[in-house]
């Protein structure tokens, strides 16, 4: 074992020759007045003239307020806990917002249903636990040519609406929540959707972690929160020249969602010590964009289209492309996502993301069964682009001599999220006895734990939910590639099941949105 | 309004003669190699060789361990989101762990009380709000030389304790949780409660983020995680050289809880892009008190020793000092905390607290009615002990030269925590309707939010207690002297109460405790 500090290690990389197609959007290529200077020459506490994050009211409050007036929100606020604390807040603020049901002189009720769609971060899921809601689904359509999810359908948030209504549960919704982009890049109808949710009076939330550069230049997709989002989460430090866990949330123009509920959430959800370090990071990186955002934007946009331009020749691997919009309900696509898939049936995400690692020191963000994913960001050199084509293009050719291992499995065939089935919410099913059993005896038992891939993070399996065939397949087959599944057991054999049988009475009680 | 962004205002105070005696405890005096180098350069993600926070396996796994082996802990968590999402993590969990009248195959009963000191940190009261707990508060003494809160006596836990166990209602407590050392170093007897706790098998879980440096010297108490406490959380950045929001979880080495599910609330409460700026800095921390704490802490006590003994001769100021402990429930006191009382009638903390800032340039930690505290580490100089030392020496005679300004109120005179009374569980205080009324006219009241000054963030006013007319005669003190009162409307003029009357019956489901 190396004795290495984390930090040695951490400056090791740093002065290695790794490109990083990874968050943070920095690529650790900061510029001018953040140079050279160490955390700890301004890390300091929440001392005079330097306001408070959770009731500000100087310097803080004058930066959120201008920053809310570049982005054109009826609130933005500055998080220090990355968008994970801005979906737990803005959820559980939903299930505590006064609807019209709510008699005046009785106080509010809370709320213990929600919408959401299945692909959403492990955030929105653990919101549902501590909130103890019931989740209705929503399912992302499926691109099947690339074995990735699409949009939400817009119609499908509707029906379990107008359903909700004529069954009397409408005031016991607390928000519709979706992600969009996903982690590919994939962007919802967010407007047909917000108008859905306005005319339901139900707040529409939207996890945009992926888009906080969405609305900055007119060829990347435009942000939720001129669609009509209510409230829209980003994370900065994943697409713009942040530090890593800063984030900001924010509450549309026209939203009635109320302000001061959310506050109240934040405030929980965020440390009572936040890191001005952080927060600083966050105020760079919006006054930079306050300055000036067509230059860098319209630099970032001409290199990615001679890069798609070029990759267009490669025989053997295939991007993502604008193509997709129009169809699976995709409204748009974030050309900054490299969505990479190998043709190949003997070649898989996982392997070329090796060996654009190990070969090219190339470090891409993720790799999934059957494509990596290369993050780009402003702060990408022309230099990083010719490396990775250059790399791309060497393993195109390689392909066809044969050069890569042979994986002899079958080619990647996706699972549709659709198939869940789910016996009980998710903060119940946590509270039964569990036990670990081999994959192999887990068909049709019941899940007790999260089981999720990272990245991306979302809950292939939520406690409570069925275990089907193909989804412990798509496990097993996700483990035998060396992608990290967490959730298992410590040797990745045994899933963590409810030890009770489940009784027909429960199973009858299962929602009709739950098994379409 | 000058325009500047936060960094830019950073960098100005970073580069004045402001001296630091607040957190964080680096002091803005890193050393060696941690000097120069921007965040920017080493914040990355959870790439191939990084590890993962949230399912460490790696280098993260391995420096935990080695962390847990120099605590001698069971077990031992890099937090990067304060202490914050330390507590809330640990009560959550608590409410979750089985205990022995959960039948096996029943799974687990969520415990719905907390016996909780009534001084506990904000967190600690957001996790009462979203478990909907009960809370049985117990009450520190109080110091009334001082008029500061003193220790928490153990016979009040055991008392509590042994009436629940009477009443049936054990398995449906959670935790006992206590803050030690307090804001002013004030350190409870947590062996004596340790073995109480443990003889009702209830966990205790203790709040030592102002404790971070325990144990590393004789001359400093010993922390809570050496005399028995089952969950100990302590805030890296308040004393030691540590970045802002870096914090520690430690289970006591022979502790019963469940790690599982603490780990699983820690996933909840941290973002799920840890920063490795942050994490990085716990482990350098760490790993310099693993090469020697003997050296920093000797000389840290030879300064303070030196203070106090020069203090001595102060006519009109007088320090907090280990004369306290034996009485007041003090089992110890912490000498790095600076607590600094006037003892003139015209003077008070907030005007002794902006002379040293305005005149000496010497930033305290914070400012209470009485007195202030100036906070110290082993970052602290030399230099910076001989400049508190003259100004507060200046200071002294010129209290006896009639230099500074008269403030006509009456001497401070403290407000005994224990006459608090609880109507209702937080979690319900806040689903009621609510108003702002005059301060003035809100006598008997019941208060719909927290009300608190921050620092150091303890509650004066829960939801759902009564505002009794001493609580609000000491709010309006703490206003009318500049403190920072969160919790009420913009003007600080009124405050939010539940807006309907309470009925007797809501008064009589009273729990006994609530009252003594």
């Amino acid at each position: 074992m190396e004795n290495k500090t984390l930090f040695e290690k951490l400056t090791d990389y740093s002065d290695g020759d790794y490109y990083p197609f990874h968050m943070p959007g920095h690529k650790r290529n900061s510029d001018g007045s953040l140079k050279n200077i160490s955390p700890y020459d301004y890390d300091i506490t929440e001392i005079d003239g330097f306001d408070n994050l959770h009731a500000p009211a100087g310097i803080l409050r004058e930066r959120m307020e201008k920053a809310s007036d570049f982005y054109e929100s009826k609130k933005s606020y500055y998080l220090v806990n990355g968008s994970t604390c801005g979906i737990l807040a803005a959820i559980s603020a939903c299930c505590h917002i006064r609807s019209a049901s709510d008699k005046k002189r009785d106080g509010i009720t809370k709320k213990n249903k929600i919408i959401m769609a299945r692909n959403s971060h492990t955030a929105a899921y653990n919101s549902v636990l501590i909130n103890e809601l019931d989740a209705l689904y929503v399912y992302p359509d499926l691109i099947e040519e690339y074995g990735i999810n699409g949009g939400i359908p817009p119609e499908k948030i509707e029906e379990i609406l107008k359903r909700e209504k004529l069954e009397g549960n409408i005031a016991s919704i607390c928000c519709v929540f979706i992600t969009s982009p996903t982690y590919e890049g994939i962007v919802s109808d967010i407007l047909s959707i917000s108008r859905i949710c306005r005319s339901y009076n139900i707040p529409l939330v939207v996890d945009e972690a992926h888009g906080a550069h969405f609305s900055m230049h007119k060829d990347f997709p435009i942000s939720a929160l001129e669609l009509g989002a209510d409230i829209v989460i980003q994370s900065l430090h994943k697409t713009l020249p942040s530090l890593t866990q800063t984030a900001m949330l924010h509450i549309g123009k026209n939203s009635p969602a109320d302000e001061r509920e959310i506050e109240k959430y934040l405030r929980i959800f965020q440390t009572s010590s936040p890191s001005y370090v952080l927060m600083a990071s966050i105020d760079e990186c919006i006054d930079k964009l306050m300055e000036d955002t067509f230059t860098p934007f319209d630099r970032l946009k001409g290199e990615l289209t001679e890069f798609y331009s070029r990759a267009e020749k490669f025989t053997n691997i295939k991007l993502l492309e604008k193509s997709i919009i129009g169809k699976n309900s995709v409204y748009d696509f974030d050309i900054s996502k490299l969505v990479i898939f190998p043709r190949s049936n003997q070649y898989n995400g996982q392997v070329l993301y090796e060996r654009l690692l190990e070969k090219y020191h190339l470090q891409m963000e993720m790799a999934s069964l059957n494509y990596v994913i290369a993050m780009t960001s402003v702060n990408d050199t022309k230099e990083g682009f010719e490396r990775l084509f250059h790399a791309l293009d060497d393993i195109d050719r390689g392909i066809r001599l044969y050069e890569l291992p042979l994986l002899k499995e079958r080619n990647y065939k996706p699972v549709k999220l659709s198939e869940a089935v789910v016996f009980s919410k998710i903060s119940d099913a946590l509270m039964k006895e569990k036990e670990y059993i081999d994959i192999d005896k887990a068909e049709g038992r019941v899940g007790a734990e999260f089981i999720y891939i990272y990245p991306p993070g979302i809950p292939v399996i939520a406690p409570g939910e069925m275990l089907s065939g193909e989804i412990l397949r798509y496990l097993k087959e996700c483990i035998q590639k060396g992608l990290n599944v967490l959730g298992l057991s410590e040797d990745s054999k045994q899933v963590p099941v409810t030890a009770e049988s489940w009784s027909s009475l429960e199973f009858k009680k299962l929602s009709l949105y739950d098994l379409f």
